[in-house]
């Protein structure tokens, strides 16, 4: 046969129009948009409904699809009394992942897979799995599950269960944006996986339940949580400085810097959410504002050392784990609320497997031994 | 970049001394051995133990790890009741998925991916998998699940659960080799699936929770469900006859007959399946004796008949489907007992995983528009 390619780098698995990363460019391509326009100039759920629909929504069906998820986002009793059953300390990713497969068995024509039912049940389960999420904490600490109000916008609504009170007009933009810039990013691992799995016809939620496991990964999701231990960890510049230095000496990897894809360009979505956190620097006061400067200089320390030291950049998970930390979501939610924004690239690239299928079935290179008789 | 394989057919994707198909000499190996060869002269413990292990047991191990496998087969009550919580009437596979996800949440260690943890995990979770399984009518049925007893061996167990009565001689050891011929099979898409999962470091919970969801599929596991209620609709060998040519001359898809990688040669696990059944047959009396040997003869002019028209031989899950049926075996539980069978596989390309680890990141070709502005 042929070349092996370890871990399939550079090997193309899919044509795809949903999105594609130019490197050259430095533009993260959203079915033919810049990541970085969209984030800047529209919300997250007009972003959702490029990729669920295929074009961005006119304002009136915006506001349609802002009530739509609120209305939608009602989780069946017997999913959080699952969840309750589940050891509280457990990873907040086995409990996502043991809800999402759950939710499958309470949605009807679970085991659908045609676009047009993947695409009305990824309305469904997108909001679903937000609700679940800004919930895990609420549910570990034995308190009843907020649901969504219609009141309020669907990712306000989020953030307000998720930290317990009324988000300021910049914290909603700043997780909005947050949000964004983990909405979609062409075939990670946790897609890639969701298109092998849906490839056999199995259904949405198999393939959104195997994405979670993926996800869970410390090469994969779970890197942005590693970073906000670091920068607690090392506490300010300085500490950071010294703590990179020794991780580097130890031959340590320093979570957050590089990316297979991005190699030794910088993640234009590192560069949005360094935006991002300056500019909630910029409206806190008082000792607010001087927690969120430190955060923010320890950051860009970091990034100035990596620089010099092994000419890394940063990736996405860097930037947006200090503005996880400033809007106040715990850092255990970090990871599940990737996945939560997530969710809608995964079902625009389950709706496209299923359009255009094709059973993901490689082969491998036998290196064991041969002949042998029992 | 390079040329685009829609499935990646032919594509090697790893490095393995697992499992290989040799299909220019119609042989699966298993470790150095032909599956064939383990199938008629092993267990399905002992081929467990080869997988996870590295090598045949002794006599003794043997012994050991059939009492292993009963002992640790204990399932944490409260995965028992959230399989109650579940709809009886949802799919086995979206029930399975979940109480796999759920298990991880109770297990110890259940976020280290190393292979020693693997290993350790790996033997209670294939006892776990196939407790629950064994079980998945009852819970359905509103019924107390049964555990495992130490009387019994392992398979034996499992068989008695599943029928309510004490299986005959030649019933275990037609169900050991059925075990044995679903156990492993290279790079399948639920052993891609899991071997994917593992590539971000994610756990073997994960990894298997995934693969139970790509088996779920109609083009994967969904199979031999599909094959049985064709026999079923047959009803004779002369209605089969009928059945298949009218189907052909509508298009659809004969279930049971071809593969991605035996094309046009026989799947040696078919032909073993085909003996198993055959002596099934011999030993029946009775009724028991018409009825099986109408199965088997409605099996045989399947074959006939697809080789006549299509040139295509019968692959596992044809034989497969009248070899459950005649051991009383309903048919919701053909894919999830060969999900049960396959852990044992699935943990050994996990532990090999994490062994040799690569992240799996492939690029896409892009087909959508481009230069779009918000």
């Amino acid at each position: 046969m042929e070349e092996y390619r370890p871990g399939l780098e550079g090997v193309i698995a899919a044509e795809t129009s949903i999105s594609y990363l130019d490197v050259e460019h430095e533009e993260i391509v959203i079915r033919g948009y810049d990541l970085l326009d969209l984030a800047r100039q529209k919300t997250y759920v007009e972003v959702a409904a490029l990729l669920l629909e295929g074009e961005l929504p006119s304002p009136e069906e915006k506001e349609r699809l802002e009530r739509r998820l609120v209305e939608e986002s009602k989780v069946p009793e017997k999913v959080w009394e699952i969840l309750r059953l589940l050891p509280p300390e457990s990873h907040g990713m086995d409990r996502l992942r043991t809800a999402v497969s759950a939710l499958g068995n309470f949605t009807p024509h679970a085991s659908e897979a045609t676009p047009e039912a993947d695409r009305k049940k990824g309305w469904h389960v997108l909001s679903q799995v937000a609700a679940i999420v800004a919930n895990l904490q609420r549910i570990a600490s034995n308190l009843k599950p907020r649901d969504l109000q219609p009141a309020m916008g669907f990712v306000e609504n989020l953030l307000y269960i998720i930290t317990g009170r009324p988000p300021e007009e910049e914290e909603i933009r700043a997780f909005d944006q947050l949000l964004i810039a983990y909405i979609e990013h062409e075939m990670p691992n946790s897609t890639f996986t969701a298109r092998v799995i849906a490839s056999t016809l199995s259904d949405l939620h198999g393939a959104l339940t195997g994405a979670v496991a993926s996800l869970k990964g410390p090469l994969h999701g779970g890197a942005n949580e590693a970073v906000m231990e670091m920068f607690i960890e090392a506490g300010s510049p300085e500490g950071l400085e010294r703590l990179i230095k020794e991780k580097l000496q130890r031959k340590e990897r320093i979570m957050g810097f590089g990316h297979r894809v991005y190699m030794k360009k910088m993640d234009p979505r590192a560069q949005l959410m360094k935006e991002t956190l300056a500019r909630l620097v910029e409206k806190a006061t008082g000792n607010r504002k001087a927690e969120l400067t430190n955060w923010y200089e320890t950051a860009v320390r970091g990034e100035e050392v990596m620089r010099q030291e092994k000419g890394l950049f940063p990736n996405l998970d860097y930037y947006a784990a200090p503005v996880y930390y400033a809007l106040g979501i715990p850092i255990e939610l970090y990871t599940p609320l990737f996945f939560a924004s997530r969710t809608a690239g995964l079902v625009a690239h389950v709706i496209e497997q299923h359009a255009h299928n094709r059973l993901f079935r490689p082969r491998v290179r036998y290196t064991g031994p041969r002949g042998l008789k029992p």
